[in-house]
């Protein structure tokens, strides 16, 4: 048999040309492009440069779904195929006070869906369920695929961290957008969530686009368009995808910090829970069974979800996950015996009024100097640590009247005055917001 | 005495989110970006995303000469105080058959100017004046920064290679630049030849921008465009500088090669020579004469010039030249002493006609085919390899008259008719071309 002549090696030069000057890639010029970056033929300076060229000429619709299949590819891509109910995921832009996933993933397994997730890791203002989980002793969120499709398929839900193997391509090109201010950018941003969410084996995707002060996205219309991309993107990889653009102005829920979150969504898969987090579980869930195909209408779905939330099925199957996955089961059927701080300290309202704002980003950078979250990737966080929110938006304060507390380690005056500073207090309560939920995308 | 506290890390992320979002750089911002890369504290892939940003959003005048200074004091900066004598230098962007410095150099040292060259090595097309001297046994073009400014003050003039020490962030970044696509930009190259110009401790320069198919700029626009930002920016930079704007189409005089292109350089010094190639010496000459002050009127100058010319006194500076930095003088005195081929194949007319066109950037590359010139900076030249034309524009040819002849070491079919393939044969003469100097710019 002959062989085939090895490939010509790669024009890295030429290509940086064409997309400087705005020309198109073909998609067998990006999967060339990775698979060079990844045999380090093409070399970091180089991809540097491409990504800033990207970042400011933008790539098309086929570019980006051309970067994510090579991203995807750039690793073992799992296929559970021993898992027959319908696989789906959810994946969020990143919130302040964001403990949904973990809400989520046991209460739509409870409805019959699998949901095998990979999550991330909590980074400048914005947590990570990785982080709330593992606030329980013992949680292991670094298990072999063996025995993630193993929890997923006997469970119906696992979750577990990113590992080196599933689209490594994706973790060498996040290292560099970080340090060469090319991280805000809709393709690039569409390509490294779908292709870390398309190794995960699923069938479908719910993205919870966030958008306000809180979220990487600030404007509704910079959240709508990293929306629509990925759902166009993901419906083009095969996947039935769909997207919610959410309010992330204010915090979600009443707690910031990954113990006290974790309590939260207990709390919100026993049946109680704040209103917001309520909401945007039953939403989310809702459409996380209606796109793996579990049930037809919303309405119907967010009837199962909510009955099932009554019962408590979500949480027997968080307890069941846990103890599957390493963890000290007891911490869920009694959350007082997650990690606390000793004392919590109030923040006092200075002054009567009503709640109009709860600067999301303050303080989920609070929350970080609290040390709830990390400056850098390699930073560690205290699961103990955080804030309570004692009022809500439109809540009517009086004076002396508690805004918040926080779970610290030390007293800092500092801290107390920067949490009171992201509430603000006016006279008069503004016109009721709209829901959290801003707009829904999906392909059909 | 109260210690300076460290200045703040240079913040090379907020640096990069700047310049890819359009926004001007302060002088201090730019000479700490270059101070950071030379100390390793920027990453070269960070530069390297710096400079596709810079080449896609542009840098302002004032961001060019700071870029240049920042360059320029990145390694020592020669004063030459000793050198009594005006100082001048000219700089070619590179062309086909550009032996001009050879030619200039000794010429205008001989008017009464100082003539501190620094040159560069053939790459690609272009061809490089060290190479040119270099085919003279013994020439040294590795001298120490003082024996450089011994010789020049002794001599007039002298000729030396690029130095570890002189503008080391040029090479830095040309390095890169050379593998991500972002060579071709004005204001880079800008910097790029005034830092290292403005280390060899002149007072003025002239710059010959060329312009044409033989040139890395091809149009009249770009050419002009770059002669500009060259004569405001090296303004700025508080030196006389001016600049023309060259035609280089057809090759200049009637050899490609390394001593071929010093023996046309020789025959121009000792009165004869070519008529473009005398044509071009005698203009830049007296532009350079003339932001020296040794001369005020240009045509003073260029008359002064071609006296010198007729009586062989650059020839004598050259001979000087090559006696103090180490050359054989027998070769410039019988140029048949200089490296040659056996033998040379012509290259026939294979029809009659009028010769329209000579495609200057084949017959370079054919050149560094020959062996003349490098396809990478590592590779070696053959000095006496080349090509000799036998016709110029405009001349009436026979068929099977000769049109150039190739000197090489081995007869190749292929290169005779990539020769031939050169020169464009048309049945009527065109309009009588214009003189190779297309614009002339300065700073008054």
């Amino acid at each position: 048999m002959a062989r085939r002549p090895p490939p010509p090696a790669f024009d890295i030069v030429a290509a940086l040309r064409d997309k400087r000057d705005g020309r198109e890639h073909s998609p067998a010029v990006i999967e060339r492009l990775v698979q060079a970056l990844m045999a380090g033929e093409v070399r970091d300076y180089q991809m540097s440069a491409w990504l800033m060229a990207a970042w400011l000429r933008g790539l098309t619709e086929t570019e980006t779904l051309a970067l994510t299949r090579a991203m995807l590819h750039s690793g073992d891509v799992l296929r559970l195929e021993s898992v027959r109910r319908p696989k789906v995921d959810k994946h969020s832009t990143g919130g302040v006070g964001d403990k949904l996933s973990v809400c989520l993933a046991p209460l739509v397994a409870a409805a019959g869906a699998a949901v095998p997730m990979i999550s991330g890791r909590g980074l400048g203002h914005t947590g990570g369920t990785l982080d709330k989980l593992e606030s329980i002793t013992g949680f292991d969120v670094r298990l072999s695929a063996q025995r993630f499709e193993q929890i997923v398929r006997e469970v119906g839900v696992c979750l577990i961290g990113q590992t080196p193997r599933l689209a490594p391509a994706d973790a060498k090109l996040y290292a560099l957008r970080d340090v060469t201010a090319t991280v805000e950018n809709v393709p690039l941003i569409v390509a490294s969530i779908l292709s870390k969410k398309l190794a995960e084996g699923i069938d479908a995707l719910v993205l919870d686009v966030k958008c306000g002060g809180g979220a990487f996205m600030r404007r509704p219309a910079e959240a709508r368009a990293l929306a629509r991309a990925l759902v166009r993107v993901g419906t083009e990889a095969g996947k039935t995808v769909s997207a919610l653009v959410t309010d992330m102005d204010a915090p979600i829920g009443l707690t910031i910090g990954n113990a006290l979150e974790l309590r939260e969504a207990i709390e919100v898969l026993a049946g109680g829970g704040p209103a917001d987090t309520v909401e945007l579980t039953l939403e989310l869930g809702a459409e996380m069974l209606r796109v793996a195909g579990v049930e037809r209408s919303r309405a119907a779905a967010r009837a199962q979800l909510e009955r099932l939330r009554q019962g408590g099925a979500g949480l027997e199957v968080l307890a069941r996950m846990v103890r599957a996955q390493g963890g000290d089961v007891r911490q869920i059927e009694r959350p007082a015996l997650l990690p606390r701080t000793r004392s919590k300290v109030p923040v006092l309202a200075e002054r009567a009024g009503v709640v109009t704002a709860i600067d999301a980003r303050a303080l989920g950078l609070l929350a970080v100097r609290l040390g709830a979250g990390r400056r850098r990737a390699e930073d560690t966080v205290d699961h103990a640590v955080g804030l309570e929110l004692a009022v809500t938006l439109g809540a009517r304060v009086a004076r002396g009247q508690p805004l918040a507390w926080l779970h610290q380690r030390r007293r800092g005056a500092e801290e107390v005055d920067a949490a009171r500073a992201a509430f603000r207090l006016e006279r008069r309560a503004p016109a009721a917001a709209p829901g959290r939920v801003l707009e829904r995308l999906s392909a059909r």
